[in-house]
């Protein structure tokens, strides 16, 4: 019993590697030849796997696309949850939010690619992928916000939602420019950048 | 010599109107099939001409989709300057240049999908687009902030081209936002929202 529960285990182990192999290759094979233009046998070369392999993993390019963007989403809001979770001021909980917003995909050069351009390039993509794990997220950021009205930290004459997709926008900006731009600099501290505007506004006081 | 050169005017008048009907069959068909999915063809056809007409005005597709935007751009930067022009205040220019942004593309929902969409699904387009008219956009905003930093009315611990992306990005997600959404309302309103964050931040003075 022990030998045949430690082999499933082990087979259990062995598929998930090769889900996370094939997911790490569309991310890099999306970003240097762009979604539209990369093929699953491009894909299963990355990964250094036989195309039908890929297939046993997921159906469709399309497919592979979106748990790209799944994993990643959860991933992020799974540690956003628990970071925040030990926070108790909700500014403070809103800058840990923006900057692992920014830490994450400063990390990783490829996901911010299909991020920012790649999971962008049709409606229906849009429209598939603001539903799901984004909504989650705004909703994190909506909530906060919320809370610091009650609290007091924040002003209460603004819509929460509003000020969620300002304040996401505002980050999304600079991710964008950070993966468009010729130089080379570190994306994770522009998000206090962002929070000394979204706190304190530019008027002089 | 007075017919001569009127029908000189009129030819020109021709063209100027057969390019601007091929502009606008062209925002209207890549806003409906994806700019990937188009085909020069269907814009012909949503125009009311043959197909060979259009390749006296474009080279092709992409040239069309860069005339869109350089035309839509051109339009909006020049209204924009003429009107700050005639305002003083810092504050009150970024507020016009805002809601300026949100009007044209609120005023045209499929010119709208063309931007906030078509042309950000590669980052080929992404590299061009974020030169050209929208940089010379994004100085605008920058010198408008700096001007207000000298005269007082902005904080003067800021950096002026961050600050003017974080206010572009929170246009932008507005527009986004209103193209996805299914649920009908106004755009242009939602400039105000913005400046209300942008200018007077979240915090609770």
């Amino acid at each position: 019993m022990l030998r045949s529960d430690s082999s499933i285990g082990q087979a259990r182990a062995a598929v998930a590697d090769k889900r996370e192999a094939i997911l790490r290759a569309a991310i890099k094979v999306f970003a240097q030849k762009g979604y539209f233009n990369s093929k699953v046998a491009d894909i299963a070369k990355e990964a250094g796997i036989a195309d039908g392999t890929v297939y046993l993993y997921f159906k469709s390019k399309e497919e592979i696309l979106h748990s790209v963007f799944d994993r990643a989403m959860e991933e992020f809001i799974a540690e956003g949850k628990r970071e925040i979770a030990e926070i108790e001021e909700a500014d403070k909980r809103l800058q840990r939010i923006a900057q692992l917003h920014l830490e994450k995909l400063g990390a990783d050069r490829d996901l911010a690619i299909v991020f920012q351009v790649e999971l962008r390039g049709s409606t229906k993509f849009m429209e598939e992928f603001s539903g799901g794990g984004f909504a989650e997220y705004l909703e994190i950021i909506q909530k906060t916000i919320q809370e610091g009205q009650k609290t007091g930290v924040f002003r209460k004459d603004l819509r929460p939602i509003t000020a969620a997709k300002i304040l996401y926008g505002a980050l999304d900006e600079m991710v964008t420019n950070w993966i468009l731009s010729k130089r080379a600099y570190p994306l994770a501290p522009m998000a206090d950048e962002v929070l000394k505007v979204f706190f304190g506004g530019v008027l002089q006081k």
